[in-house]
């Protein structure tokens, strides 16, 4: 312990990680540590994301105060409503963040009645800052970036992650640098290289430039890899999807939540937010559901699921959802722990599906979602039509992007209905109405 | 008066507008009526925006009652909080909308230091649910178009307006029928296209597709256009924007606000919300400065101001800034009115300079803005080097519109820094840090 100067100019008491980073005190709020998923062996909070025993994964840890409903319901109109669940400072709201979440949760009545599902709610994060869910995990990174003093903050994206690490880097005023496979669409590089001078195309696919990330970690000090090295500390953002939803019902768990897995890490969190907030008595205990959606050209947990077996085969992706496309994805094995102990489901569908899907999700709700979101309404129908889903629960699908960034998966399925001159004779003849 | 069924299926009184339309009681809440901007003569409140005595433009009066801080704070995180202050009924909320507003009024250090300015804050409008301003006013339109029992919900658009009114139209159940011109951008068509079956491609300009639109207007009985016919309804809903920005600062109004400049009904529609605010006695009455912002390629109220002249003179636009160019704007002489009556301005910049800010609000705060944002952004910026904007006034910029569907504008200006082969050395090499 020493003395110490905190961002905000004030004196406080820091300390030591183990890698010899200096702390401020509370830089983490209620986190105590890191403790590994597999093991549970623990070690002190730093940019760590392997366990010292046995390698496996580690996440955060709290020592939680009393947290009312009240208390949530004071604060901003974002994730820091819920600031206390979470491994940031008490006044992470004066550090410069693109301010993302509580994004809409809408009565989805037209898409419901499609479904046969009785009740229906989308939670549609295609609204964030950056129009992903990224801008929660990376608003997180961000906090752990600065408290840990680093120098970068980067990471390996396919798109959405790209965005949201590089307008979050650009309005904290922190160095971004953002690798993505050099044969990245057109749209996803602007709308990256647009808020950083350092995205950088690597030839190769996402494995190659995942792989890359972990090397210059490694060999590089100061870097924080959102997805890599700070990985413990981005991942708690996505518990706030499971929070909002919570608290935008009124306190209260759906009944049934479909969620789409990439990495898996975002089904695992909203289920880890729920079980938090039965623990703080913020709302009822309550049998919940919980169904993983793949599609079909990358759906390992999907296949280990209904294969009953627990064990997960990489795949090599081929499928329209690339920011879905993670052939070996990390959280897989929780997932099928999660979907098997609430009675929930990894489901998968095609691309045709997906398509589909976001034309259907569109015309019904007026949400514009990108192939990840197809895919999610994708699976919730066949899981109606399949029986696995009880269509008179209350039900939450989640749409995780916009579809703006994936214009090319629909661009051929939507037209205008006809071309006509511009005359009130050419359009009575038009037969558009 | 006789008696009817609303949509809630309760009982209650409705009565007739001068076209014959029956209303049900409330169904605009405290407005009382339309009133012409000109001559101040009064008509009943029904789908009309032209004066019977001078055809001068219509716009709804109230009645208001006392409305509190506290029971707008009590409200919705929609624009719905402010219904008391719209021409919308007391059970708004349970119409299926797209529930726009209350988007991020992010504190813009970084751009501010770059620009001189002490206080500088961003409202941050591409955060709506089709990712501009345009929802707001579509929210309004469309519960006027369902309050009237129209069949079809429509517009003429080049781009925002159109993913607007196809995405609510879809959410409420309504058909929606939407002209654009035929040489649209492929991205603003696709936005407008996954919501519709009836997207319209008209072969000539913005103003042949107006023109087309007012003539079905006039033919078609049913036809909510909400930029024609219902266009005193639609306007208000840009007030919205005022009193957000007054409540998230605090109740309080800013020294100097920076508007973009289409029709100019924004602006006026954002000093008609500040006036409100102070005779509602919501925020204290000082002295504030309004400032519109245009594209020279498209100036016509800025030359006008200029000139020191009343009278404007329509302009053919030749600017990136597509969705400000409006070549004869209707409310073009209250923006003149509103900006020497405020000590503000009407300034304007060309397509370079638009670009350029463009990618400065991106790099400063994370937020990537269409051409519409950066013509507000460099607009402001030159107000601030010719000495017509305070810098040490808090000042407030409006970015109305998403960057993703203006890439063209500048992904010429923006790319990768480097290509890599995927190696630790390749990376080593390139120069990036």
């Amino acid at each position: 312990m020493s003395t110490g100067t905190s961002k905000t100019g004030t004196t406080t008491q820091v300390h030591e990680t183990s890698g010899g980073t200096v702390l401020r005190e509370g830089a983490f709020g209620n986190a105590r540590g890191l403790v590994c998923r597999e093991c549970g062996a623990t070690q002190p909070l730093g940019p760590h994301y392997a366990c010292l025993e046995c390698f496996g994964p580690l996440e955060i840890a709290y020592d939680f105060p009393e947290v009312t409903r009240e208390q949530i319901e004071a604060g901003p109109r974002n994730i820091w409503r819920y600031k206390a669940l979470l491994p940031v400072p008490d006044d992470i709201e004066s550090s410069p963040n693109t301010e993302p979440g509580f994004t809409r949760l809408l009565w989805a009545e037209n898409l419901g009645r499609e479904l046969g599902i009785t009740t229906l709610w989308v939670k549609d994060d295609s609204t964030n800052p950056t129009n992903s869910f990224k801008d929660r995990v990376v608003a997180c990174a961000l906090s752990a970036a600065v408290e840990f003093g680093s120098k970068v903050f980067a990471c390996p994206s396919t798109g959405n992650l790209a965005n949201a690490v590089a307008a979050a880097g650009a309005r904290a005023g922190i160095k971004t640098v953002v690798f993505i496979p050099s044969n990245l669409e057109h749209p996803k590089q602007v709308n990256s290289a647009i808020f950083t001078d350092s995205l950088v195309a690597v030839e190769g696919n996402y494995d190659d430039v995942n792989r890359l990330a972990s090397e210059i970690a490694g060999e590089e000090d100061g870097w924080a890899f959102v997805n890599v090295n700070v990985r413990p500390f981005y991942a708690e953002g996505s518990k706030t999807l499971g929070y909002e939803i919570a608290e935008q019902l009124g306190w209260r768990l759906p009944d049934q939540i479909v969620i789409p897995v990439a990495s898996g890490s975002q089904l695992t969190k909203v289920d880890k937010a729920f079980q938090e907030l039965i623990k703080l008595g913020l709302v009822e205990d309550k049998p919940y559901r919980v169904f993983g959606a793949q599609a079909e050209g990358c759906g390992p947990v999907a296949t280990a699921f209904k294969a009953g077996v627990d064990a997960i085969r990489p795949v090599k992706p081929d499928t329209i959802a690339k920011s879905l496309a993670i052939g070996n994805p990390a959280d897989g094995i929780y997932v099928l722990d999660i979907a098997r102990r609430t009675s929930g489901a990894v489901e998968e569908v095609d691309d045709d599906a997906i398509r589909d899907a976001i034309v259907l999700l569109a015309r019904t709700e007026g949400i514009f979602t990108e192939t990840a979101g197809g895919t999610t309404v994708a699976v919730l129908k066949k899981l109606v039509e399949t029986g696995q889903l009880d269509p008179d629960l209350e039900t939450v699908v989640i749409n995780t992007g916009h579809g703006l960034k994936t214009l090319d998966a629909v661009s051929g399925r939507v037209a205008p209905a006809a071309t006509i001159a511009p005359t009130y004779d050419a359009f009575a003849a038009s037969g558009i109405v």
